[in-house]
């Protein structure tokens, strides 16, 4: 009997194949009271060493083959292990308490694990995951407990767990793991965001994968609609092996429209940008045909490091996208930092209400040295290609006056210095606060474009923290509220004759695409994989027609309502 | 020579006085080996029991004298003696280490004040003041150091501090208190909403005052423009004399208007109603002209305590204020409790951005028992005066059309068991999120009124959280887009045949008034203390006037810019 669980479709796909089951080693941990006090300490040393110079093989490893971003979770993982807070309770414990080393961590790890998940809703929860994730790496070197690896797997596999941790998921070879299931985790989760990286198909939080799959067993992970059918049929596996074909199928079709414009059924033009993180990044944006940058996020220079990242590391990390895109326009965001995004060096304050704290261009406009240096680090890689420069979290005219002035300083200085800088920069700002895109028109006069960034639009204007799974279900892109909003932006920027793009998940999600169409936005930025499937779907859209659709929507009462109107007419089931 | 600190007017009025310093005791704690350690504990037992008792009548004074909204910060105190992470804690280190219990309580105190001064901006940090203020207590009489008490001061004084704590204000006795000046605190800050609340003329966070000020010293506190002068010159002190009597004479034109209806200049009423938070407070507003109610927050029932209340106690406070209302409308807000505000018996999530998370109609309608005894408590309570229902937090019209449907049912529920309930009860909504002042039109069809909450509007607005001094600079009442969001939800309303109120401090502020009255307010709620100073403002107000001029300003470009239109134009010197 074949048996079928749902759970969150994570990553696009379909996948049949063996399961295997990662389970924990079963870490046995007993209080035992030692003599040589100095000897367990130095133990302990000994299995943080090994799990740091583990821990620094993966980091290097992963930024090696997955982008530096993706390493920066065992940058933090090496935080942990070198945090006095941590190692010096423990040697306490084992000094002062005459405890066995493995009973005093698995103690302190515990507490400080409690006290984080204890504390906040999602980010504090990662920081209790990061040191569980740490803390049974030691135990495991303490008692001699060989962790499973899933690097070793040599044949086409599933991999079914309860969650995968980044350790887990930074050995993952998508030439054998064709797909993975856990029961538990969301479409944001660390495994679901690894698991588009690589491209593998995946569900998670299906609950029972665990408990009801065992070894061997075959799977089929069906990550377009969510679904893990265990021991299938043979007609099921029929259905599937064709679902699998169909979905390789519409790939192959999408890879055709690598070099194409994206184009409407009416001939009207739209660019299709990509989102990235780091200049890694590019390849795939190149290989999807992105016509742009639309966002190029600049976290990446000052995280997981110790000090500021200076102007000349800037400039080249700047000037390798911009030349790499060769002529085409790349939207370069200033630092968003802050909040939930934290950098040690700063010192910034703990916050009741990151998301509506001290972050971004806020805290640029104050810390004005670190501010001017990436400015100066932007002019300078704006002569090497068509650079553009947004600022963001933009609340107040006053802001983005003040964050310019800055600008057009430093271009003065580096002009008087003799370094040529281009005179063809456009600057923009995020429209990401309501009150930006309620006086779009005020803004419009005084920016060259506007990017709508739906995500941390959406979260203000629904006041919903859009990471806490108990108010998630008011994060609601199709709201007429959110469509009034947008449409607002567009007719402000149209009106000045400014263009107005959009850059948030929304931009590449194919129930908006239609509306946004309609509502006359300009350029779509999303993530790199989503633009092919993105420029297929407008072949078939009139831009006219939806316009007038488009405007229908807002006068619509909710989002269900908005969403089933177009599916109704402008999604193939 | 006299000499001028400036810090921020907390409270309006004129002292002149003597100065009280108020300084802390020196409470020296040093490490000592006990050898009887059960004889520690129960010394230490004997002063958490002499700490809890002191506390437990200043609660019940402050409940009877203040209301028991202001006792709530002694019951938390109370609450943190009976911690037994605390408390055990301690107790540990006396049996463990042999420790004195000063020196153990010292210790715990600290590294629990430290984690909480880490973890979090605003709310966190009152937790570790609170921990600080009661383990003080408890120390003293560890250490038999007697505090300096303020409640035996017998002669005209004004209290000068570093800061003062719940169990300082909660001494002060006005007959004699007359101002007071610290250090330290913000226009949030407890100090500072006790002393409006006691009306007591205060500048709080004026730095240096406790550096600057001998006990005895002649000290002037400026509670209107925020300023404090030390051995003020003869001249100092007879323009203050002249300025506290002005202030003086200007409170007894106010209370002219006690029995006056509100009214501008060109006869147009609106209405000036009380936002309270107990039955307690209905003296003042009554004592203040209130025309209404328009916002009775019902938390005070469900805090400081260890279960919900019951629906018979909830029918009692509610019927009680509208009785007492004697005809007059009363706005009842449903529960707005969760995020910040927390009941340790609902067992609800910590969250990393509260203001954002699941709070008011977002809980209540997924914990329906509880809201349905409330909201059967309401309809009770209807038949005894006006009384008018309106749901906190509503962000979408699903959610409304929920809240909606499960009063109905209780209606239909009670009125079978053959309970009178009024046929003419009211049904509104805050529009505190911008989503709904957004689609104030769709949702103007489904409601009997509105009323913005200004507070939370201009937060999520402008995406900054109000209790954060880092972004305070954000709360902007008078931007522009604040404004057009107020003027759409007023236009929404009237077009379908509704009034629109405003319950947020905005709505007694000078500034917003003449704006409010333009766009078209029908009602202004705001503390009862300001009532008076509002309806004499409008008075010298022309609705149609204003009617063009807050159109005006709807499009410039910034809050400064409109603030000083309205100063220029409207505002006395």
């Amino acid at each position: 009997m074949s048996l079928k669980l749902t759970g969150i479709a994570a990553s696009s796909g379909v996948a049949i194949a063996k399961a295997f089951v990662h389970v924990e080693p079963d870490l046995n941990i007993e209080l035992k009271k030692v003599t040589d006090r100095d000897a367990e300490i130095e133990r302990f040393d000994a299995a943080l060493k090994t799990a740091k110079d583990e821990l620094t093989v993966i980091k290097d490893k992963t930024e090696a083959e997955m982008g530096a971003d993706k390493a920066e979770i065992f940058a933090a993982h090496l935080l942990v292990l070198s945090d006095p807070e941590l190692v010096d309770a423990v040697k306490g414990k084992i000094n002062d308490e005459s405890q066995n080393a493995e009973y005093a961590l698995n103690e302190i790890a515990n507490m400080f694990i409690d006290m984080f998940e204890n504390m906040d809703n999602e980010y504090m929860k990662e920081r209790a995951s990061d040191i569980r994730d740490v803390s049974k790496r030691v135990l495991g070197h303490l008692l001699g407990v060989e962790a499973q690896s899933l690097a070793t797997i040599a044949e086409e596999t599933i991999v079914i767990a309860e969650d995968l941790t980044p350790s887990d998921t930074a050995q993952l070879n998508p030439v054998f793991i064709k797909g993975f299931a856990t029961d538990i985790g969301g479409r944001t989760s660390h495994s679901a965001i690894m698991s588009r990286s690589l491209e593998i198909p995946a569900v998670v939080g299906a609950k029972e994968v665990t408990a009801k799959i065992e070894n061997g067993m075959t799977i089929i992970v069906d990550g377009i609609d969510g679904d893990v059918i265990i021991n299938p049929s043979s007609d099921e596996l029929a259905t599937y092996e064709k679902k699998k074909a169909d979905y390789q199928k519409q790939k192959e079709e999408w890879a055709k429209l690598v070099n194409e414009a994206s184009v409407t059924k009416d001939g009207q033009h739209v660019e299709l940008a990509a989102n990235i993180g780091t200049p890694k990044d590019l390849e795939g944006v190149i290989n999807n045909g992105a016509e742009g940058i639309g966002l190029y996020r600049t976290e990446f220079l000052y995280m997981g490091r110790d000090a500021l990242p200076t102007e000349d590391e800037q400039f080249e990390a700047y000037k390798e996208v911009v030349e790499r895109m060769d002529g085409k326009p790349v939207v370069i965001r200033t630092l968003d930092i802050g909040g939930d995004k934290e950098l040690p060096y700063l010192d910034l304050p703990k916050e009741m209400n990151p998301f509506l704290g001290y972050r971004a261009v806020r805290l640029c406009l104050e810390k004005d040295d670190m501010f001017r240096t990436q400015l100066r680090a932007l002019l300078r890689a704006s002569s090497y290609g068509q650079l553009k420069i947004m600022f963001p979290m933009i609340a107040t005219l006053e802001e983005l006056r003040e964050a310019k002035a800055l600008l057009a300083e430093e271009k003065d200085k580096l002009t008087a210095e003799g370094v040529e800088v281009s005179d063809e920069i456009e600057v923009g700002i995020m429209v990401e606060i309501p009150s930006t895109a309620v006086a779009a028109d005020r803004f419009a006069k005084e920016v060259d474009f506007f990017s709508i960034g739906t995500n941390d639009l959406i979260q203000y204007t629904m006041a919903a923290d859009r990471m806490n799974e108990r108010v998630s279900y008011l994060y609601q892109p199709y709201h007429p509220s959110i469509l009034r909003l947008v449409d607002m932006v567009i007719k402000a920027a149209h009106k000045e004759g400014k263009w107005a793009g959009m850059c948030g998940e929304m931009a590449g999600d194919e129930i908006a695409i239609p509306l946004l169409l309609g509502l006359g936005l300009d350029e779509f930025s999303m993530s790199a994989t989503s633009i092919l499937p993105a420029r297929s779907q407008l072949l078939d859209l009139s831009k006219e027609e939806l316009a007038t659709f488009a405007q229908e929507m807002l006068n619509l009462d909710t989002a269900d309502e908005v969403e089933a109107r177009v599916r109704e007419a402008f999604v193939k089931a």
